[in-house]
């Protein structure tokens, strides 16, 4: 019962936060509950300090909701509540973008749980995040 | 062996995305390690969706690693690294600003655990953080 | 439209597990949603190692795990499944018992948030616990 | 600069509380900094309730921490210090033993963060977890 991943992107686009932050699906994998954004530097994002060019913690956070989010919304159809999620920070989170992978571990009717890995332009695993969403929606 | 408060949220101020988040320190307990700070709407910060007028997730989770921060950098003496944190919503977020304060519960010599709660501007609990931090830099 | 905590506390009391630790009910503030449980010291549930008498982790995370289920059993009535803690260890948890204390913070109609606070028997903070559960029995 | 597994499994087993929860390891994959216990059902580890034959949440939780710690001690040497862990529920966690697999995501010189899936017999994915420990001693 999944849904159109174009149709649900612009969804997500229509929030003003979503789209200030710039993220950009750039896979989707129906199969797994899984789904892939990036999220550009853009100057507003960096945390500043001696090393230029990091982003803010708050920022790799947001991404990791949003992606988190958009995985379980395959199924849902729409954006549906976060009801908590955790970010452990790994190294510091650099370059010209990030990738977000959300993978869904379990989706119930009620609670889904998604496990989500953003790393670096390099490929380096910056941080980690798993968030419990609120699948009601469709 | 504290530091003072101004200095400290200056350092804060010069890092862009806490810049463009507007937060601002609005009481500081020395003796309880404990940070309040408020964040005001702004149109970026909102989620979107069928109700106007409520912060993105997202800008809920900076806050709540932003004051965080900033309760232990009162002993660190500048923003320290965040390990990790967890944040659960309780309520939506809406209203003119949001503040979050931050208690310090446990501050080690290398690590440091906070407690932050979200309310709403008529007071209600919106959503509660809790973090570790790697109070090193001081 | 609380229940009686007597009454909840035998159905806690049946299970296999809370028997093994010993945990018993030394007060309920029906007003607060907070629950306040002990836990005795016994052989099994030392974690060993250079420092004698002092517990395992695993055993305070099932602490933290029962005395905040049974907060959210004053109002559903029986216990509810855990939907997922986090544990914070602050300081090692030694003496003759523990003491939990949990707290709601926000009981809804599908979730519940719970913290809970563990001191040792000198009232040190050892540890904390942040939960949600699944308040759908009563 | 990895230690001897059967050396390491000594030191665990010496723990009162992990002899009694009955831990063994089953498998040790020193690339990925992983390891495999499985924790057979035993009387005292039953959570009781309508369903015969589940183990308590506390019981998977002291699995969790146990196992993940096992695979910071595969560099470290010896049982470290938890800093912090959450779990996720995902279904019901019953039959005749349960399976935690630890995988290091991050080992830092001060944080090292484990991952922990726990399958049950017929290896459906029953809760997971996620640990920040402190890979300080060896």
């Amino acid at each position: 019962m999944a849904h159109d991943p174009d149709a649900i992107a612009k969804l997500f686009d229509a929030s003003p936060f979503v789209a200030f932050l710039g993220l950009k699906v750039t896979e989707v994998e129906m199969d797994a509950g899984a789904v892939t954004m990036i999220m550009p530097m853009r100057p507003e994002l960096a945390r500043g300090g001696p090393i230029e060019g990091q982003f803010h913690g708050g920022a790799v956070a947001s991404l990791i909701d949003t992606v988190g989010d958009f995985a379980v919304a395959l199924t849902a159809g729409a954006p549906v509540p976060t009801m908590n999620f955790r970010v452990d920070y790994l190294r510091p989170s650099g370059g010209a973008y990030l990738t977000g992978r959300a993978v869904t571990r379990r989706l119930g009717k009620s609670m889904a749980v998604v496990d989500i890995d953003v790393t670096d332009s390099q490929g380096r695993l910056t941080a980690v995040g798993r968030g419990t969403y609120s699948p009601k929606v469709g």
